[in-house]
């Protein structure tokens, strides 16, 4: 059966051509190309085989991620890749490393805020990899609020130094990436304090181990953190503890591109203005997006291609049985999560339009569009990484029994996803964030300041409060202005009513604390139609190939669809929609997955994903499951021998009876 | 700050009395006399430590779960443990191993299904563990659909022997838990062959390995189906795979109560009714929903003692800042999770009853009440299960980035739970079934056929499609009565809906089948219905202790106004309630929220976990949680030194810049 294609059939009965789709999910030629190109070269290099990891003990695997992170590094050192093979080239590795933070946050962390001298003196160094550095900013004690952070800073102007110490328990560094056992620089947060005078957080570049023999300088305590969630995921990191008891840096190792301490110990602005810091939170959160849509497209891709390959029941005179994902039920939970994945993959394209946009305006000193860019991307962020966590663990259980095993490759891929609804944010923090910025832009309604870009709908809000949908039969829900303008509805009213309920208390900050789970439902209604309207938009342009842009209809349909049936009780408690409305949804959303059926198979395939970035039996692309899941079993360790180390020890006395007089 | 409790305040502020809330958590006094006692056993024996093991390789991990087991059994026969105490010591430890398997499913098995002559063959050496036993139904191919197993038992009349055959890769038995390594006996469940009329799926009892040198007996493959989700987790289980190559076993393995094959080779059945299964089921069912409370409480125990423990935001002047159970949206996420814990709580020992209620009338032949029982317990298994998955990850995420780590007790918790979605029944073929049985009564209410017990309320639908809500006040949610109604009249309006779109179609089947995501949601209101009302007539009852009764009337107020909420779609679709009557229940719930804040320490305190048994610092007891986990981190092995295996080969050639000539 090798070399067969199991799931051939699935792919003749597709009705777009794929290798179009493919384009578009990757964004261009290029993106595919690239993606294409990088991934086939680490799928077929032997040294990055990641089959064996859940396995090993922590010190094996940590070692195994060191091994495949000097090999990355030689292979892009040889093949000459350039910034974006590279990043590629260690995405595809798919096995999180002390190199993930010095490339992606202490890096771009000196670029955005060192000063042209930190940049040229750091940079070589870090470039090179002749440094190796993190990211250490959150604490035992303080994660969400960073302006709660304990770790001093303190100028000593005598020796022209600042003193970095960890004042308490609490203060103590925990979570960097890379820290605990790696790391010989860090980008150090701390309050910065001159004179006795506390002027906040700001950030630092302290050497923390010994270029030459890798010790940990004098003052400075340094260790892992211990095992995290799952079997290999993130415990391939040192996510790290330090801690320092009174440690010098030179004065000009502050971050000084936005704020300086001057020789003499004065705290000055330089004339960089202070909202880059805004531009560089959505450079991040657009790229988390967008990993948000590769993480739920792995799943989605393993679950689909297992649905098809698993049968189970209705056998009828010896007929096959029928294919799982025929069932509707298994439909109606796994289609929306492809949809989402889809829908995920436009909403991080166009926030890489407004990244862009942002930085255009800032340069021009343009700040109108800040606020609600960065409310924007915080709700984005806090939206797609939320379901892209809950639809993996669904994946996972519609592939049944199986789906535990970690050859599904899902449980991995669950365990080292999570943490981004944690990091670069809480999503229910960023959420309270979006919802604070919802009923800013409300109460100004009427002093005459517009609402801009993704909130500009609340303009029409009088409007909308007015607003009855006249969908009569099921098909009119397939017409994009009735969706948009049914969440446009649903989310302006959810707004509103807070706002309203919120002029109830005399003390605004009581009541935003009393409403606030309110509030979120009103911040998710907004970010939900932000992801509709922008999938819908993007349906409104040219998309070239073959059945691309019919299937594309559908996925977006299914996408808003289920999105109104799964809140049918937001529309209908804002009175938007009429119960016979949402049952109408919900019938047309029905006839969608029959749409879509024939065509799952390949709309995953279109994700380009190899079986080794996929890391999932399952999965394979051959759908060749059960004789590959046999042959992985034999490879644990446990089947090393017949008889297992213990046995003899622990369980054949209990045989023998020999219990009562063992010594065990 | 060793020996202080940092959460004395917390508990202070409780309005019961919790020792008597614990009498009522347990279920009895003797319940909790015996769940003390055992736990506190466990805990303090240093051989039960179990902080370390998810850090081990899966040999480690399996040969310290193999030396639990048999210091478990050696600690129970030398207390002289009753069964009852035997069981309480296995599940304290934690740690799933064949035992389970053994106690749980074999032994079981054998007294359900064995003849007399059967049990006194088998159980005398089961029960002293002079054989291990494991329960082999499960294959590649099948597991839902058990009467689709390829397996093979085919009766030889010469030899007076079955022959158990796997005849095809996917009839490889696939799962069964301490299969993998140690079992050396099973009951395996294969199609029985008699002169090529096939007679489906029965019992056999099979030996799999030597007991002298613990081979697998010729004609016989085994080993170990690999890593599972999590770090230990599962992972101390050896799940196995299976093959027989033609293994004769004797006629007299087959299990033979319900029916027989002689010695000439014909198949009859014994005057035992067949319902018996059915008694089984509601009794695996019932400690499953059991088990579902005490998951998700552990996982409320964890989240909540850590959210009063963890301060973050809202420092004014010096202050302290808020602790984060203070934020609404964090006990709108939590309180609901608490109240669930309570309220699976009950239905368990609701199923206790239900379960002698069954077995008492098949006693008396009465079958009358076993479809109902049946469809009730599948349908409370899938309901609680799924809740209590999904809610430990809830919890997780309540404690922020430190949920993250192994050591909150919560990432090692999910992965070790999880599979109860899947295993004694997926829980969407499940609801399936639940939904067919809904169907069923609605069909026959015509013909006189009055529904019973937990469907009884369909007998009232006519009455029930009349109903709209009184509620004027938000205090009037607080009614029981009230609450019963609306859910009463939700659940069957839903299903009576399906009813109608059934009958739309030619084909019963077919419309069964394209209307099942619709048919799981009324199943879904049905069994919350049934939650609602249990924890309600639980309420009816006497309950001594100081507030104890009214913090649990708060707890089911906000277990139904939750789901109220959650579910409101279903509530304003269907026209029992009106948006207005909603934001009510909302308004209510939000002060039920603040109701409960100060008891919320001491209800979780009321589950009487060990810190032991929680293996977890975030949860501990006394809230000592910051010193604690900056001292168990230390205890990782890449702690064990300095400088990590591998340092010198992989990063040092990328620091001293030698990487291009270097051998990697
Ligand atoms: C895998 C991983 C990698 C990481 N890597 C790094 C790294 O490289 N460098 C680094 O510096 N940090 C890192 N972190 C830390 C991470 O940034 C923090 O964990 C994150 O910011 C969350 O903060 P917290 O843990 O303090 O959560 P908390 O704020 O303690 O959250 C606990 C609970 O309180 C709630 N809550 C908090 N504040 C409010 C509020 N105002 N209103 C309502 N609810 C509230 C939250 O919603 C949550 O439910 C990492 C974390 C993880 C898990
Ligand atoms: C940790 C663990 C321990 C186990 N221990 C044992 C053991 O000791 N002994 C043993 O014999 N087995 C054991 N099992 C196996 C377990 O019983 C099966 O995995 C379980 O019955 C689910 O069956 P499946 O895997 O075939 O799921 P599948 O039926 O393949 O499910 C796949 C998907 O198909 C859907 N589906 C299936 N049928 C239908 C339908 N008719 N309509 C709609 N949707 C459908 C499901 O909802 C699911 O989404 C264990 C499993 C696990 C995970
Ligand atoms: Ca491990």
């Amino acid at each position: 059966m090798e070399g067969v294609d199991h799931l051939a059939d699935e792919r003749n009965k597709a009705q777009f051509d794929v290798d179009d789709m493919k384009i578009v999910w990757a964004g261009s030629r290029h993106a595919y190309e690239l993606s294409d190109r990088i991934s086939r070269l680490v799928a077929s290099d032997p040294e990055f085989k990641k089959d064996h990891v859940t396995s090993l003990g922590r010190k094996e695997l940590f070692k195994n991620t060191l091994r495949k992170a000097a090999h990355g590094w030689k292979r892009i050192n040889e093949l000459g890749l350039n910034e974006e093979e590279a990043l590629k080239l260690r995405t595809f590795m798919d096995q999180p490393s002390f190199t993930d933070l010095h490339w992606g946050m202490f890096v771009p962390a000196i670029k955005g805020q060192g000063t042209d001298e930190q940049q040229q003196q750091w940079l070589p160094l870090a470039n090179k990899m002749q440094i190796i550095g993190c990211y250490a900013q959150t604490e035992l004690g303080h994660g969400s609020n960073v302006q709660g952070l304990e770790t001093t800073a303190t100028f000593d102007v005598k020796t022209d130094e600042f003193v970095l110490n960890s004042p308490t328990l609490t203060s103590s560094k925990w979570w960097p990436g890379g820290l605990g056992k790696i790391s010989t620089h860090a980008v150090v947060y701390a309050r910065l304090i001159i004179n006795d005078k506390d002027y906040g957080v700001h950030g630092f570049i302290a050497q923390l181990r010994s270029l030459d023999d890798h010790l940990p300088l004098p003052g400075i305590t340094i260790g892992d953190i211990g095992m995290k969630f799952g079997s290999a995921a993130y415990n391939s990191m040192d996510n790290g503890l330090l801690r320092f008891d009174h440690v010098r840096i030179p004065r000009n190792q502050m971050l000084m591109r936005v704020s300086q301490v001057t020789r003499e110990g004065k705290y000055v602005h330089s004339s960089v203005p202070r909202q880059l810091v805004y531009g560089t939170m959505v450079y991040v959160r657009q790229i988390i997006v967008f990993d948000a849509s590769v993480a739920l497209s792995r799943a989605v891709c393993i679950a689909t291609r297992y649905s098809a390959v698993r049968r189970q029941f209705g056998s009828q005179n010896g007929s096959p049985e029928t294919q799982v994902i025929d069932y509707k039920t298994q439909q109606a939970r796994l289609f929306p999560l492809l949809a989402s994945a889809y829908a995920f993959r436009f909403a991080g394209e166009w926030l890489k339009w407004l990244y862009t946009d942002v930085m255009e305006r800032l340069q021009a000193k343009d700040f109108s569009t800040l606020p609600e860019a960065h409310a924007c991307t915080a709700g984005l962020k806090s939206l797609t990484t939320s379901v892209a966590a809950d639809g993996i663990e669904e994946c996972r259980k519609l592939c049944g029994g199986h789906g535990y095993l970690c050859s599904s490759g899902l449980p991995e891929l669950f365990a080292v996803y999570i943490p981004a609804c944690t990091y670069e944010g809480d999503n229910v923090v960023l959420l309270l964030q979006v919802a604070r910025y919802l009923m800013k832009a409300i109460s100004q309604l009427n002093s005459g300041n517009k609402p801009v870009g993704t909130t500009a709908y609340l303009g029409r809000a009088e409007q909308l409060m007015q607003y009855h949908s006249d969908v009569l039969r099921a098909e009119d829900w397939l017409k994009p202005n009735v969706v948009v303008e049914a969440f446009e509805a649903r989310a302006a009213r959810m707004s509103m009513a807070c706002a309203q309920n919120l002029s109830k208390f005399n003390n605004p900050e009581d009541g935003f604390q009393e409403l606030s789970a309110d509030l979120i439902e009103a911040a998710t209604a907004h970010c939900q139609l932000i992801v509709v309207s922008k999938f819908i938009e993007k349906l409104q342009q040219d998309i070239p190939g073959k059945g691309v842009k019919q299937q594309l209809q559908v996925l977006c349909s299914i996408y808003a669809l289920f999105l109104l049936h799964k809140h049918i009780g937001d529309f209908l408690s804002t009175d938007c929609i009429t119960p016979k409305q949402g049952s109408l949804a919900n019938e047309q959303l029905r006839s969608l997955y029959s749409q879509i059926r024939p065509n799952a198979i390949a709309l995953v395939d279109a994700f380009n994903h190899t079986d080794h970035y996929l890391g999932s039996i399952l999965g394979r692309y051959d759908g060749n499951v059960y004789p590959k899941l046999y042959e992985a079993a034999w490879k644990d360790p446990l089947n090393d021998t017949v008889i297992p180390d213990g046995f003899h020890q622990y369980v054949q006395p209990l045989l023998k009876q020999q219990l009562r007089n063992a010594r065990l």
